[in-house]
């Protein structure tokens, strides 16, 4: 049997501890395999695309577990009432080949994203930043702002998104953080969401080369977790935001980024930090309190690897058996993978005795 | 919900049409797919090396359906009583991204190899084609003779395998087919069991350059169905066979079969046919009896499309709610992700009621 976390499960297994300790511990999964990044098998992901979205799997190894993540991205799919982004992945056993755990990613795929912008904001946002614009209110929001509630300290959130009914939604959905002291201001436009920010972070889904950030928008000492330029033909910074010369611009895998990130639309010489030596110290995150700090993320098998891992590990926890699914024979003898076609002798002799 | 076919459920559709029916069906859906080979988005497989084994995905779409196959091999699994092989795989809607059906296809590969193998047979063997001979008795033996003893009316298969208690359990399994008129002989070499074939099928397991067939063993008219050569490094045809003047090779997809299949010992412009172009009509299987027809079989995507497209259709005939699982999330407002770890207000409210 292979373990398998449904929807059910994974909302079960984020109550259990709520949202903001497991986004925590996943934060720390996550930056203990970014700390050993040479260890990794890093594969570029593989897309097929079609003219209404585009379906990628996303594999990696550290040569004793393999994970992969089946992930799609279809913007109109909210016309028809479906989610735009959907994922489950795999985690195996290399020395094997088998299948340990099946698990629903789409859920998961918002929490590891918060859990990774919140470690990249912790090392590059100035200390004490307590102010967060929240530009894009939809279906990533509330894990991006709990996790900068939780791990960042964050006092005060401002959203603004162009559809209103988003908007609408997240503030619904925060009302057990304003609870616990969050201030919500609700503003009519980007440029009044950023005014007073100490940290914005973009995360709209409209495919195409937009100007969510304009440059006049961006203070000295501010940092930006930009999320939503994450493919070709997506971005969401003005390009002069990523020219300045007091900018600072951290990615996760240079080469995935340089294709996906805000920084397609600069030379292939710019310079951009991986994330890996940020958080080991060898490169630092912020020089000084002025500078203008991009997190350019576009999300990296490795954040999926670390999650796996994590759900694996609180699923066994306490997991009882009709948490596993059939999806890998067990057999007597190896060999014989034709022995699921006959019945096991047992079972002849059961039938055999309800007919006497 | 996600339609699901685990072992249980593989074991009772398989059970419900019998393996014969089963596997000539899926050769029915496979050869269609091949006739309209220019529909498909064909990529190399995606393969990650260790030293004791490979796992490997597998793509494929035809612009409305996308599926991928995740397989292993580890030739050493059979040693702690675990599968060389194992499978699953995922069928996908390519207008929403969303998983229609994840399946089991460790059996499910066995099923449509032999499906594969047959079907390129009736093109390339002699019509009256009647004795099989059978080098390796492992775990897709006991499918290959199913297909062939269904689809090409053999009646004599003559096995050989190093391993005898191999051989033993296919004797035992073959016990029904002997009572349909199958004849089984036990041979004690690869000559022997070839001797007088009309066809060979090799199917072993040792990864290297062996030579399972010789030239000497080789005689005018044969056809070869050559499926355990299937990996770099890893072939079972001595390559003067393959140089026959009066030899005829067929491979699934040139690109792959080039670096995967018994042509990696010939040279880059060594000629070979694509299946597409015999299954067509577009090029020969056989142009005289006594050719020699060699089928240099990999196992190829499009097959396990094909195969989980099949599967969906017959899951679907007569499934009920439990063959689902809920790897992917329903929510009444796609945005509302967030709404996944809140609870709803009738659960609220009955909490309450439990209350009062």
């Amino acid at each position: 049997m292979v373990d398998f976390i449904g929807i059910e499960r994974i909302q079960a297994l984020v109550a259990g501890r709520g949202a903001a300790r497991f986004i925590e511990e996943l934060a720390g999964e996550i930056e203990a395999d970014f700390l050993r990044w040479d260890s990794f098998d890093k594969s570029a992901r593989h897309a097929i695309h079609s003219p209404v979205g585009v379906i990628e799997l996303m594999p990696a190894s550290d040569g004793r577990l393999y994970a992969f993540k089946y992930v799609n991205g279809h913007p109109k799919n909210t016309s028809v009432g479906l989610l735009t982004v959907t994922a489950f992945g795999v985690l195996a056993d290399v020395s094997t080949g088998y299948p340990l755990l099946l698990s629903e990613l789409t859920l998961t795929t918002a929490l590891r994203t918060a859990a990774t912008s919140a470690l990249a904001a912790r090392r590059m946002a100035r200390p004490n930043s307590r102010v967060l614009a929240m530009i894009g209110n939809g279906a990533q929001s509330e894990f991006q702002i709990i996790a900068f509630h939780h791990m960042l300290g964050i006092r005060e959130v401002r959203l603004f998104d162009t559809d209103a009914a988003a908007t609408d939604k997240l503030e619904g959905n925060l009302a057990l953080l304003r609870l616990a002291g969050l201030r919500v201001v609700r503003c009519v436009s980007t440029a009044e969401a950023v005014a007073g920010a100490d940290i914005i972070t973009t995360v709209t889904a409209d495919k195409r080369n937009a100007t969510i950030l304009a440059p006049h928008m961006i203070r000295p000492g501010m940092h930006l977790n930009a999320l939503g330029g994450d493919c070709p033909g997506k971005t969401e910074l003005h390009r002069e935001i990523l020219a300045r010369p007091d900018a600072r611009v951290v990615v996760e895998f240079e080469p995935q980024s340089r294709i996906e990130g805000e920084i397609q639309q600069m030379p292939a010489d710019f310079a951009v930090t991986e994330l890996t030596r940020v958080l080991s110290g060898a490169a630092p995150g912020r020089l000084h309190a002025d500078e203008v700090t991009i997190f350019d993320s576009v999300g990296f098998a490795l954040e999926d690897f670390s999650a796996l891992r994590y759900l694996l590990r609180v699923h066994q926890e306490e997991r009882g058996l009709k948490h596993q699914v059939d999806l890998v024979p067990e057999l007597d003898d190896p060999k014989n993978l034709f022995a699921l076609l006959v019945p096991k002798p047992r079972e002849v002799t059961a039938r055999a005795g309800a007919h006497a």
